[in-house]
């Protein structure tokens, strides 16, 4: 046995935890970037963080532009920002697109790197310390040292990673999410999903990993089939515990074949993180239950399912209709796949036939 | 739900991890105070600690004098060596005492603290940055934030903690472990057993700290009634695997009565440490199956064991011959506990009858 660990993140979860354990925000700086999307002013989070905020005697500069999927031209917009505000600190506030926009911001702004080397890796250990609040339960990016941003020059989305990443703090409540409309509900759960079942599929798993990713899907298990009726303050809070146990989860294993596929149908077609990879991963899942992978029955047996058949058609009453794609889109996203860094980290690594068959059947 | 958590120290699990990543002291400082006992030397973890430094162009200086259950005056030395020599970070290596010396001199270091207020608590969040490496399994303290002192004024052992004493680094390798005495073996499971059982025991329990406790009964069970047998290098790193998980249990949920009662048999009559809670832990456990406390099952279900009679059956195996005690110190020793802060922690918090009952039925 030959792992390693790590999450340095402290999180502090539970109904308020803002308001009631906001005194220690004090120990990141002394003025704040917050980033955030548009649409996080409604949820009551930016509010809490600005009261917070001010109790502390802290300043902040708000950076409210962050869109989904964010590339490098809204990062740089972030740092700028930052830079004239005089920010120590960064609170990334919202879904997965602010918290990594967050993190990358909070990384360039002590970094200097040319935009054709965003992506070459080899980051310093450096980065402006963060709080994250995660609005949705689902990307888990509280928890991880990873910012995934829209690459153009590879036509995907690239995950660039230092452990200084790793926020400092991570508020969860899952208040914010009371009022999230179902879609979003749907399409962040299936993500976490996906970072708990690829984590185990992952060469890079740990006994660690494992059992988060174990928790984690046993916990999703039950909530899951009801994630299109109303749902409760419970199970918002068992949706967000959830989802920072598959956050943990990849912050050890990394994500797997299905994010690597799922970026295309994201930059192509412009279909939600979540969802694109809801989409391929039922497939994915029946790929390993056929190469006999031990892992893949253990995914289905925390989730009690029976076999991948079960596991597709619950993923299909989720989902809905599918987009329509061309099938030559679907193989040449295929082709694109073949040599992409996730699929790599699979413990079965698919070969281009079955990377095609996965894309074909999801949208067949 | 509601909860915190927090474990930041990077664990490197493996064969041959210091010889392997040795170079990731380099973060840590210039010069290392090596804290260990008088043992370190048989065993060949000082050997792979001297030859990563000394690759590492690292000095040091072996500070190789705690004895079991350190007192202040011990770790005073420590601290006046580390000052003395200019160590700007520390290693601990061995078991518990070596590592619960190197944390309080990591801190003393740095804060100054008159004998009378050692216990005191408030300590600040500064400390000496340090590397762990267990040479027993079962402390878990290379995770945990706590050094146990042995406080005289108290008369009893006594905990100090601050978030800073979370060790940077452990190193987890079990072939330090391969020729550890059958005794010390034994001692140092029921020490994890204890931790992980306490930890589910504790008001401070959380999701996690059960997750991380359960996980490691599940890989304890097998291996506990084997303990008086010979044990494979396998077992040797499950054993130091759930003895790790055991202490990020507690350093989540901290110990409960067993650690508290335990603490007197070590004080007054020299009984190690993990065997102190090995004697404790079955009557205590019988006690929370009475009062109906659901963990108390869950600890039972996790060990694969039928009920409390079957739990003290195995306890009795591995304990053989229990001391003499004379009653009236046993009903001493229960007096003392009543007002112990670890029994506080308790879900159930057993009466003074029920403590004394526990003492005196372990040493029936």
């Amino acid at each position: 046995m030959k792992f390693a660990y790590a999450m340095p993140t402290k999180v502090i979860f539970g109904r308020d935890c803002v308001k009631e354990q906001g005194a220690l925000l004090r120990t990141l700086g002394d003025s704040a970037l917050i980033v955030t999307g548009r649409s996080s002013a409604h949820n009551g989070a930016l509010r809490d963080v600005e009261e917070a905020l001010a109790a502390n005697g802290q300043d902040y500069t708000l950076f409210d532009r962050v869109t989904p999927n964010p590339a490098v031209a809204c990062v740089r917009e972030g740092v700028q920002l930052a830079k004239a505000a005089g920010a120590d600190f960064v609170i990334g506030l919202g879904g997965g697109s602010p918290m990594d926009a967050a993190k990358a911001i909070a990384t360039l702004a002590v970094q200097e790197r040319a935009d054709d080397e965003i992506f070459a890796g080899g980051y310093e250990d450096r980065a402006l310390p963060m709080a994250h609040i995660p609005t949705t339960a689902g990307t888990g990016s509280e928890v991880t040292p990873y910012a995934i941003l829209t690459n153009d020059a590879m036509q995907t989305k690239t995950s660039i990673t230092s452990y200084a990443m790793f926020p400092r703090l991570a508020f969860l409540d899952g208040k914010y999410m009371l009022f999230l409309p179902q879609e979003s509900t749907v399409n962040t759960a299936l993500d976490a999903l996906s970072h708990a079942a690829e984590g185990m599929l992952s060469r890079n798993a740990t006994p660690l990993s494992d059992l988060y990713a174990e928790e984690s899907l046993r916990i999703l298990a039950p909530i899951l089939p009801r994630l299109r009726g109303a749902l409760s303050a419970d199970d918002r809070d068992m949706l967000l515990y959830a989802s920072c146990l598959a956050g943990m989860t990849i912050a050890q294993s990394g994500t797997t074949a299905v994010h690597g596929m799922g970026y295309y149908l994201t930059y192509f077609y412009g279909i939600d993180h979540g969802r694109a990879n809801g989409l391929l991963l039922g497939e994915t899942l029946r790929l390993c239950c056929e190469k006999g992978l031990a892992q893949a029955d253990r995914i289905l047996r925390a989730l009690h399912l029976a076999d991948a058949d079960a596991f597709c058609s619950l993923l299909s009453s989720l989902l809905g209709r599918r987009e329509d794609i061309p099938r030559e889109r679907l193989l040449d996203f295929a082709g694109r796949s073949v040599s992409n860094k996730n699929i790599k980290k699979s413990i079965y690594e698919p070969t281009a036939e079955e990377l095609a068959r996965i894309f074909l059947r999801s949208f067949a």
